[in-house]
């Protein structure tokens, strides 16, 4: 017993919109219990249509469509799917009059061409719209298949399938076994190293364990099937934790959680500020810190310093230095550490140098070398160096250079933690 | 002849993540000309891939993956490709060789995990992968049918289409009548004003002219279809120029155009500076400016005064007028600005300080009030205010407030030009 989406529409086919229609029923499948196992995309066109409600009714028992159920002659989803099934289609007074009455609501008067949207297929349920015009329906055209019809229009479809089809699905008894995820998150990894390290788990039936990784981010989604979620919760917990036990300060964090977030938390729990010296990301590790509502706790600011000029003038960065060995160097980072750190008063100064690209690259300096320094409150300065590959492009190295600042920040507020590090 | 996608990823069926890979690859089906009926997605699953693949070739003669070509067990979609066609693979030492590479550029060590990269099916083009580990193919499988395979990573793959598949597609002789399209991109604005300045063009038969909006930005797509790109521009340049005419200032660029690079080409053009202040924004506008390489002939750096202190301490902000008019004023904005500017001697100084919520707000001070400060070289200084709106959110709100602080010096920059405004 499965469902399977199809979305109806030339311009999906025509990369016009993003189908984030798919993505939500693909999440509320899940969230039902419901498997799901084909999502297709197919233009306005009633042959290839047809086509595809022939091969997806083989092989699931709930189709689910989006789209093509609009006032204009290229909406054909639902005469099409009533033609497949040999129905004929009839037109519905109520709903005449429900789109009657939105369009007096609006101050317009109904055209002739909704009078389309009211002819449904023979013996179909109306599945109702509350926010625009186009019903949908719900209609099993013959024994062990059902079939649901959305409108396009995101909000009008979310609407219609949590008022109407929910309630509907779990009358059919669905929703009684869920499916819960939680992601965990590590940096400073690679995907097939981490995959390695739990090699174990990546087979096991309930909960399952997948990996992935993008711009830098491995991640590990945990999902537990389960009548509720609590018992999915149960399924997780001690897989979860031992997954965490073999990643150790790799992992940083789940679901919601960002480095800055988890940074930040760090930061509160000890009553420390930070500040940011930044060149080569331009404002991106302040901005990824002030993403987090409530960062004016612990973050106070910095010193975008792009032009060496403001690393002379704002960060006391020792002009001789940087004359000799270039703004991109571990002893120009450590110096803007401790100059945004002294001139901000924080406790700690984070500071990023490095060559993004594509240009600005020397023989000895290539893109993508970034340096990180980091100031602390007892004098002490370090500094990081990295190599991030030239190929991996300006706006990549970028982003992996403030993540990995806040990553070497969040091992360092670690390392001082007794529970962590109870020697200290 | 046409062409299918089908993307291959479990996160996909879960809803995990937005199917972009699709959207990007029929928008450049399109633009090539390449018919494209279907789209299909499916798990990490062979069986099922299997049967995708049964299916797409019997009615497509170009099979287009996405995703599975990573070095995990749950990868699978070259090897299932291989084995549905009866082909071996066979271990590439060429890509041993290039994974090595990278690993060691990037100071790692390659696993045994990737060497599962290395396997194609025998008699497979590799199809480089310059940013990332896993290669792709271009296989004719048997007469008359090609594969290409791409990584689910979107930077990856856009680069490996982009490199390989469109040079390759086009010798064999695609492209000929093509779609091409211009984005006209408009701030300051909204969807429906413009949509009814240039209703008129919006029933147009070729170019076609299509009104999309996000985050604020207003864009029109004006698509021309002709046998060659001059052509189709020819198309499309008169409509083009009366749309401009209509929007006037409203109409800030085009295509790969940001509100940050027409500014910055605004600035070196008349050979101008510019630093910021950043309070709510936190860097964010620092950033949007830096993602321009070449971005430090006019930008200079600038100081994120997320707390007081900063704005008193580095900027010079009178505590006077913070104490009495709050840090969410006219008059601190105008300080913040005047203040970068001076201290870092660059022509203009651009300031942002507001609530982005969800929290701060207060009965006279709404989430969503933002000031915008400006600062010019005749000791000008000015601010304008907004109201974005609480609904809207922190993220919106703090990315509409860096755009409108570019907007605000980019409508100043060009009122200062001689071409449009003669008399100054």
């Amino acid at each position: 017993m499965s469902a399977e989406i199809i979305c109806v529409g030339t311009e999906l086919l025509l990369g016009d919109i993003l189908n984030g229609n798919a993505q939500y029923l693909a999440r509320q499948l899940a969230g039902l219990g419901i498997p799901h196992y084909y999502q297709t995309v197919v233009g306005d066109n009633p042959t290839r249509l047809k086509q595809v409600i022939e091969i997806a009714s083989q092989r699931a028992e709930i189709l689910i469509f989006t789209g093509g159920l609009g006032p204009t002659p290229d909406d054909l989803t639902c005469e099409t799917i009533a033609d497949f099934f040999g129905a004929p289609l009839v037109e519905r007074p109520d709903i005449i009059e429900d789109i009657t009455r939105k369009y007096v609501q609006r101050g317009r008067v109904m055209t002739a061409s909704n009078r389309k949207q009211a002819l449904l297929p023979q013996g179909a349920e109306v599945l109702p719209n509350p926010t625009g015009t186009a019903p949908g329906i719900i209609w099993q055209p013959r024994s062990g298949l059902t079939i649901f019809t959305f409108p396009g229009v995101p909000s009008e479809m979310y609407r219609m399938w949590e008022d109407t089809a929910v309630p509907y699905l779990k009358s059919q008894g669905w929703g009684k076994e869920i499916i819960y995820s939680r992601m965990l998150k590590f940096w400073g990894v690679t995907e097939s190293a981490i995959a390695e390290k739990v090699a174990a788990y990546l087979n096991l039936p309930n909960p399952t364990v997948a990996p992935y990784s993008s711009r830098g981010e491995v991640k590990l989604r945990v999902s537990a099937k389960a009548a509720s979620q609590s018992q999915a919760q149960d399924l997780i917990a001690p897989i979860e934790k031992q997954i965490k036990q073999i990643a150790g300060l790799d992992y940083y964090g789940a679901d919601d959680d960002t480095l800055a977030s988890v940074v930040g938390e760090l930061l509160r729990g000890a009553g420390e500020t930070l500040s940011v010296a930044e060149s080569c990301t331009g404002g991106g590790l302040g901005q990824m810190l002030t993403e987090i509502s409530g960062s004016s706790d612990y973050f106070w600011g910095g010193v975008i310093s792009y032009d060496n000029s403001v690393k002379v003038g704002l960060l006391g960065v020792n002009s001789e230095d940087l004359a000799k060995h270039g703004a991109v160097s571990s002893i120009v980072a450590e110096q803007m550490a401790a100059g945004v750190r002294s001139r901000l008063s924080t406790t700690w100064g984070l500071s990023i140098t490095g060559i993004a690209g594509p240009t600005g690259d020397t023989e000895t300096k290539p893109v993508g070398l970034v340096y990180i320094g980091l100031a602390g409150s007892n004098g002490e300065v370090q500094s990081f160096e990295y190599h991030f590959g030239a190929g991996r492009g300006r706006s990549l190295i970028r982003h992996l250079s403030a993540c990995t600042a806040l990553d070497n920040l969040r091992r360092k507020l670690l390392s001082q933690k007794p529970a962590v590090m109870p020697s200290k």
